[in-house]
């Protein structure tokens, strides 16, 4: 399962993984722009997550994560939509694995520097949807996904570097190779 | 309970309240400069809130939030370890007040600049400690249970102004007052 939590709209996405091949089970967005304030959008971030994991019971959770943003204020509600989601995966067990939006499109286009529609666009071919969402949140939290999928592939001969290197070799029996 | 999310250290402290009085329940630090990596501290600062809001059954949670800080990096750590313990609040139907470190001293000192150890002192006249906790971080944790405390009292007759304000007149049902 790959999410994107933003502040005004999250985008997930959940894969299958069968054998070599990944197909799409379900995407969407959570809308958060009607919600008036941070606490309630916080515990919708939440929550949701709770429920996409209960209902779909992904394996693992690779979340679309900046590390660079405009200013410290959004960087804080950034990091709180991050860390609840963080926390729903937590509960429930689940590793995590975050990728950078640059890494996501690079694995996902072969351009680290790829549009939106040109994610989305990729992403529609590669899982065979037809009708592209109304929401390109959706697709990036579904490539977040499928960015996980490369990287677990790749990391079958070569083992991928990231922040949640030391994370992975301290847990070995929570990451599925 | 209050709590102060730190990426290096949490520290927390529960106070209870009877009648006008308020009595120290406990306080304490949670040490997160061992941890390796960011996902191990979060998972941390989640299991620890979570214990804590289990252990002692608090009605309300009142975080040290700050606004504004050095960089964007910091921020969004800050803004993750925010994330997750508002989360464990969230789980166990907590409502969260927030308060800045500046209103926190303001409430607790009256000088909205005194320093750690001025809160501390205050605190400790205030709730009859004797001995000086080994880290001025759990008086912080301490003081935004204390400000809460003060805030809700002051509540009683004169609505708060906050971030939170909306989400309060939104869940009527879920503040005490």
């Amino acid at each position: 399962m790959g999410i994107d939590p933003g502040t005004t709209i999250m985008g997930y996405g959940v894969v299958l993984q069968q054998g070599q091949q990944m197909k799409l089970v379900v995407m969407g967005v959570l809308k958060l722009g009607k919600y008036a304030n941070q606490a309630l959008k916080l515990r919708k971030i939440f929550e949701r997550t709770l429920e996409l994991i209960q209902e779909y019971h992904p394996d693992e959770l690779a979340i679309e994560a900046p590390f660079f943003g405009k200013n410290v204020q959004s960087m804080l509600k950034l990091g709180r939509a991050q860390g609840v989601a963080i926390a729903a995966a937590l509960h429930c067990d689940i590793p995590i694995f975050e990728y950078s939006p640059k890494k996501i499109k690079q694995s996902v286009t072969g351009n680290g520097s790829a549009s939106k529609e040109q994610v989305a666009a990729m992403l529609q071919t590669l899982l065979k949807f037809d009708t592209t969402p109304d929401y390109l949140d959706a697709t990036d939290g579904l490539a977040a996904a499928v960015c996980h999928f490369f990287q677990s592939k790749l990391s079958l001969t070569q083992p991928t570097v990231s922040g949640w290197k030391a994370f992975i070799s301290q847990n070995p029996g929570r990451v599925k190779g």
